[in-house]
């Protein structure tokens, strides 16, 4: 790829706006060219600190006369080359828009600027009694969250971050800055540009404010662990429980691999058996009651040593080590890195899904331990590879389009939440058929030039 | 408005394609030109009876070919003039696509065809143990609901609509036809094109195909009503039982106004005060336990009388009559209709925007009940007018403006459920300012010979 015939006038552009927050230095375009994926980092040619949405939107406004991509960075976490500058241009770098603008208690919301990171808002939450829900592994940034359409472990009984945002402020393509929505709860008014943005990867505009729900901080929380004889056992009981209306805050599925992983790496001492673990929500007597009727279930199918505890010290630690699941997976082997994937199918099919996965992981030389937000039908594998190594990298590749395969006939998705990026470009048209074209046209339309993040989410087109 | 040229051309080629239904008899054209708003009807020139996605992709193709408008129909029941024929064309009269094409009791979910109603959805689901929250008054159709991002009186605790469709099959303005997503709980692949379409009132595409999320019947559910010397003590009842995260299923006010109505109308004996309806869902004792908690609450506010009951029987009529409310509204005055308007706003400005609102209604000669979904902070007013009286649709029109203006400036929407019609137009510059050029933007991407639904959601622009 050849540098933007006028890189230049940009840059200059842009130091005259910035100062010494306008950087081209090697090691700071690198950095902003990488996230923790596997893909090979591509750095942009400048890298802009923005400090507010007026200078975001004059950033894009420069970038935009001269048709120049713009990339949108923060925590720098995604799982699928998100940040990657594959056509060069200009990284705007958000971490010190990391202000915390507004809580109302009463609405139970707030509003934050995109660098804000999900601890950081939660513990600024704690006096007020509220939290945040969205909880992916790493301490990602809210802006990063909105863009890749996070989750976490939370999700089975507070929704996506797609359920929990409001309204964001965007910088569009051609440097306009408009609200997405309001503050009301819910609305009829249009098509629901919130959503549209959601998900979006930075490819049709950049959100520098997000109005996000929040809920309070339960007055008991319990936390349980169970291990069972077989995978199947475990996700027949997470079906019969959501099956059966019984709240569950978190219900998590971790295989025996990854239960060996994260005894080694957090220090627990698990059976080295599938296993779940889950995490109750409400009054005290409630919780109890959740936690009892959830234990006969697992019970029922072939679950012993349900255990559970109320002590906040030990729900941290079960839940970090739960966080923790792929940096346990990458400890597994000396110098390693991770090569992470995602599915998400409709829980009826997920044993199926999963046993079939395991199978073809049984028969595969690569290790790649599996966890899974099952109440959701959606799960992970953690390839253990060295990126230096072809034959691994292909072999990942082989195990991750049979795993995408096998879920798209499931009727589910290339991924539950990681995000398409560079990754899942490849399957957008054969999980999605001309709704492609739908997505292309909106695309179009709104960024005509492709500035934005370009050659994320949209396959190349064969007649292109 | 004068007749499409090519109108004739393409009545004929309907006629071949579908026989006796295809009809341009006065009555049913007539029939397919009104909803229940107080807009004055408009007829389309020809009304077409679907039978299948298939059919509906051939009359959409045919009227593609000649730019001739398409508009949706099913239940007859939105309030906005959604399918009033604004410039002619054809309708597509989808209630004979009344099937529920499976259910899925492990996933929670079922799919269906646009034609079929709430109440018939939720007959069929009763044995299954199953049931869908969504519950405009109406006994809307479900397509209907999809594309108005209709919601009820569940709202609260299972969400609207929007959070309650997985994926939806649509026909594109050129007769595509396309799944929005799959039957995975959450996906992160690509724009949310299920959510661009909810809500887009047959703008973008006709929906043919709705995948729902279901709910287990909760085990024990109770009824509550409680009232309250003030609408204000009401108001700070609900925002104290929503922020405890007390997870009442429904949470409705009723002015006294509105009382008065229902007691009238539905035969039955409430104090003539602000009123607040309520359901709990969960087990035997988590229901009582949320009752007690709530009751608690609002004597603390001042009410009097909270009662509850679990019999079947008096929950119905409580529920029937709240759903009746706009029904009571009208047997004020002989001969009446309604104009139904709805915002919604923070819950913290829920009080003052009521109060504010009623003071307005002191001051004028129309009557106009008030009832709310008050945990989402949207409430509704309905105009007991007569149409014909000039001056009572200015007087109402007034009075729907200042209310709108109020909500705006709180932060809220011109409306939270109703969707925008014919009736908001006027206010989505007000509301989103230049976020309606990105969604006008949108509109000429997908549709851009203006074909689906003309006239509705996007207002004229001024240069045009």
């Amino acid at each position: 790829m050849t540098r933007h015939p006028e890189m230049d006038q940009v840059t200059s552009k842009l130091t005259e706006l910035l100062g010494g927050r306008c950087s081209t230095a090697s090691a700071v375009r690198e950095q902003h060219g990488k996230d923790e994926s596997w893909h090979f980092p591509k750095a942009p040619d400048v890298v802009c600190f923005a400090k507010s949405t007026e200078e975001v939107s004059s950033i894009v406004k420069i970038c935009a006369a001269h048709k120049v991509p713009v990339i949108p960075f923060a925590a720098g976490t995604s799982l699928e080359g998100h940040v990657n500058a594959v056509s060069g241009g200009v990284s705007i770098d958000l971490n010190e828009m990391n202000e915390i603008l507004r809580v109302s208690p009463e609405d139970l919301d707030c509003t934050v600027q995109p660098g804000v990171r999900r601890k950081q808002l939660n513990e600024f939450l704690r006096d007020t009694g509220l939290f945040f829900p969205i909880d992916p592994g790493a301490d990602a940034s809210i802006g990063g969250m909105a863009s890749t359409r996070a989750s976490g472990t939370n999700a089975v009984r507070y929704g996506t971050i797609r359920e929990n945002i409001l309204s964001m402020k965007v910088v569009l393509p051609d440097g306009r800055i408009i609200s997405t929505g309001h503050r009301a709860k819910k609305s009829a008014a249009g098509y629901d540009l919130t959503k549209l943005y959601i998900g979006s990867e930075g490819t049709l505009g950049i959100i520098t404010e997000i109005t996000l729900r929040l809920y309070g901080i339960p007055e008991a929380i319990s936390a349980a662990t169970v291990s069972f004889p077989d995978i199947e056992g475990a996700i027949q009981s997470v079906i019969l429980t959501i099956q059966s209306g019984i709240p569950v805050a978190r219900i998590e599925l971790l295989d025996e691999v990854q239960v060996d992983a994260v005894n080694r790496y957090s220090n627990l001492e698990l059976p080295v058996q599938p296993t779940l673990f889950l995490e109750f929500h409400g009054s005290p007597a409630y919780v109890k009651e959740q936690a009892e009727r959830v234990s006969e279930i697992c019970s029922e199918f072939g679950a012993e040593g349900f255990k559970w505890t109320t002590q906040a010290e030990e729900r941290t630690k079960l839940w970090q080590a739960r966080h923790d699941a792929a940096y346990a997976a990458m400890a597994l082997r000396n110098g390693a890195q991770i090569w992470a994937t995602d599915v998400c199918v409709p829980i009826s099919r997920l044993a199926d899904c999963i046993l079939e996965t395991k199978k073809d992981l049984a028969d595969s030389f690569l290790i790649a331990p599996l966890v899974g937000h099952v109440g959701d039908g959606n799960f992970h594998l953690s390839f253990v590879i060295k990126k230096e190594n072809p034959e691994e990298l292909e072999e990942a590749e082989r195990l991750n389009s049979r795993l995408i395969k096998r879920a798209l006939s499931m009727d589910g998705t290339c991924t539950g939440e990681h995000g398409v990026g560079l990754g899942k470009k490849k399957y957008m048209y054969l999980e999605h058929g001309d709704a492609v074209d739908v997505m292309a046209a909106v695309k179009q339309a709104l960024d005509p030039d492709n500035i934005m993040n370009p050659g994320k989410i949209l396959p190349e087109r064969a007649a292109e």
